[in-house]
């Protein structure tokens, strides 16, 4: 899984070409002129956009007229003539092209956690078979989707079965009723096989859930094309939506009719105004919904979505791995061999849109990176991320995010 | 439970001594100056504010640096620098004195839904006892509560026993887990006993949750003087933190060391950081997070929080009953006696900060009432419900409003 680094080079001839090859891939970029559209400073280079993604400019703006005007001065008229109400719902549907998903069928609102309880008690209620007494958990996942599918295990009566991503097509069988995946390990930035995987467990019977957290925005999801029952996702990374946006909720077409919410909320009810005392689902994507949505929060997300307009997701892909491949390169050519091991896998199939480095002294390598204006994050105890989000990092970014990178080493190894 | 509505005169001079009495009222109102911090323009009479509160003005400011500031420019550092990943907590001590709730006990974050479904399997798992198979929900409340309600049952294994919640003290017994009231009813403005109603339900060895989203920051609550055990409420009411502002959650201190959640996403992780495969709680109110909070939201609610410093709550329950007294006197005055009829009580103690009047024309007279300036909102089929909030609406809106009622009214009844 862990490749050593090697240090191809250490001439200052390489150094001098691995800027101008940046500058040229730069310039070749289809994408560049994107990263104008953010509110970024060029005395720093952003590589966390995998847990926060960066300020589209337009942002501030249209934030400012949602709050004076719309909150301020039409208040509860918003509702209705700001379509405050089906946000959601609207929301979902520009998120929509980015998962592979027709219309209809994606809902924004709730944290992903939220929304992993949703899909999974969904999934086992969908699985309808007290036979199916498992769910298959994804033993590497973000923690939270852990914690929550024990909790989800523990509500409907199943038993948590947790393994690793490649073994999750051996673990489901007869007795499973669902299994959540986590599309991109969080830590190490390796991709899953998501059609592999999703085949093996419908051909099992069970449902596939997909937490699309640390993929959607950075590569291909095609959840449609797939065949995949359910999916969550967050939308303040990729997506850029802002400091905890509102996550959402994909159900597959097929199973919308007998999708049976854990959290039916009156958000959800067929005819919330009603305000009827008996519970009756809506259709389609809003029996996702839950509670009154948080609008500023989305409202900011809706806008955010504007920078996607016009992207191929296969064009942010091809620059997401030729970006990655750069910045190992870099890597290698700066540090010194042995340094600093990789946890990203080397073939493309299995690489998300991270980076990420392992060594020792990582709080100190990173807290150093940090304040030279390379901004990576931590991940305790030696992990050190680099997310690159092909909006807006460029080719340059890399290099001088490597070079940043060998310079720190060395000070830190030598103890300065 | 309603009266129908005399008219005790129809002089235009005792309209006139009603103004004047309105102006009087209005200069000696201590409260009257707190207006000023509001966005409100003075041709329209808002009584709304029961369904979202208006702008306060300085949150746009705020917001705007929040936005182009702490997330644009500090962008993931803020999550520290910013105090963005303390802020559930943080708001929620905000929150605490209007509750009547010492500190840690709040904590901010997801919809009053979520919230209810959190407290009220919590309040099972604490009754920790099988044979207490039943939860009592208050049959009035907001539907959601209701629906949630359902939920929680059925994935504790409990039966639901939805009663009037005059009738939770005689329906509670050893069987009961739980109760589920609100504190005020959405629809006629009804206050129930809290203090009764709580102490039946802890007599009876269960757990009392209470739903303020229609008396926190209109009425004193007093959740710790009266042992209630767990509550919810939503904060963009009468607390004005903006549409689908983050809700809370009260757990009381005794409670908080065998809460259980039932969605225990990482934020509630003793050590969220260490991304632990195994969940282990964390003390106090944090314990009732669930993931990344919607920054955005929660901000422009802890801003909006600022029109509170230095406000008594019994000095806003005072004006609130001086006001819907008011406004109902100058309603008996203005319209002929027979045609509209309240559902609010008339006696103080039964009363929260809302007057809810029933006509067969209700649809066809708030639409005009909103087009002449004085926004309420309808419940169908035939309630005009008349939020009184006493921050920023005085005397003179509340005899406006009745004067264009009974303009409205006459309008609609003579088929003009």
């Amino acid at each position: 899984m862990s490749e050593l680094l090697e240090n191809t080079t250490d001439s200052t001839g390489a150094a001098e070409a691995l800027v101008a090859r940046a500058a040229a891939l730069d310039a070749a970029d289809p994408l560049a002129k994107r990263r104008e559209l953010f509110a970024l400073d060029d005395g720093v280079v952003y590589l966390d956009g995998n847990s926060l993604g960066a300020l589209p400019r337009h942002v501030p703006a249209r934030m400012a007229h949602v709050i004076a005007h719309e909150w301020g001065e039409l208040r509860i008229r918003s509702w209705g003539e700001s379509g405050w109400w089906t946000a959601p719902e609207r929301i979902g549907d520009r998120i929509a092209p980015l998962l592979g998903a027709a219309p209809g069928q994606v809902v924004v609102g709730d944290s992903t956690s939220v929304n992993v309880f949703k899909a999974l008690v969904g999934a086992v209620r969908l699985a309808d078979d007290d036979s199916r007494d498992e769910i298959v958990v994804d033993a590497t996942t973000f923690p939270t989707d852990g914690y929550i599918a024990e909790s989800a295990a523990r509500m409907t009566g199943r038993r948590l079965v947790p393994v690793a991503p490649g073994d999750v097509p051996a673990a489901v069988g007869p007795r499973t009723a669902a299994a959540l995946v986590n599309h991109v390990d969080y830590r190490t930035g390796r991709l899953h096989d998501l059609p592999g995987i999703t085949a093996a467990v419908r051909d099992a019977g069970a449902l596939a859930v997909w937490d699309l957290c640390h993929s959607a925005g950075a590569l291909p999801v095609d959840l449609d094309a797939n065949g995949v029952d359910l999916a969550v996702g967050c939308t303040y990374k990729y997506l850029n939506g802002g400091p905890g946006a509102p996550a959402y909720l994909y159900v597959a077409e097929r199973h919308q009719g007998r999708f049976d919410s854990p959290l039916p909320g009156w958000n959800s009810h067929a005819d919330p105004f009603a305000m009827s005392p008996g519970y009756a689902a809506a259709d389609g994507a809003r029996r996702g919904r839950v509670g009154t949505p948080d609008i500023l929060s989305m409202l900011a997300l809706e806008s955010a979505l504007d920078v996607w307009d016009g992207v191929p997701v296969g064009e942010v892909r091809a620059k997401s791995l030729a970006l990655t491949d750069f910045f190992l390169e870099c890597v290698r050519a700066y540090v010194p061999e042995g340094r600093l091991t990789s946890l990203t896998p080397a073939a493309h199939a299995e690489r998300g849109s991270q980076v990420a480095l392992s060594c020792p002294e990582a709080p100190a390598v990173m807290a150093r990176l940090i304040e030279r204006g390379v901004v990576g994050d931590l991940r305790r105890p030696d992990v050190l991320r680099f997310g690159f989000t092909p909006l807006y990092v460029g080719y340059a970014d890399a290099e001088r995010a490597a070079r940043v990178l060998a310079e720190v080493c060395a000070e830190v190894s030598e103890g300065r």
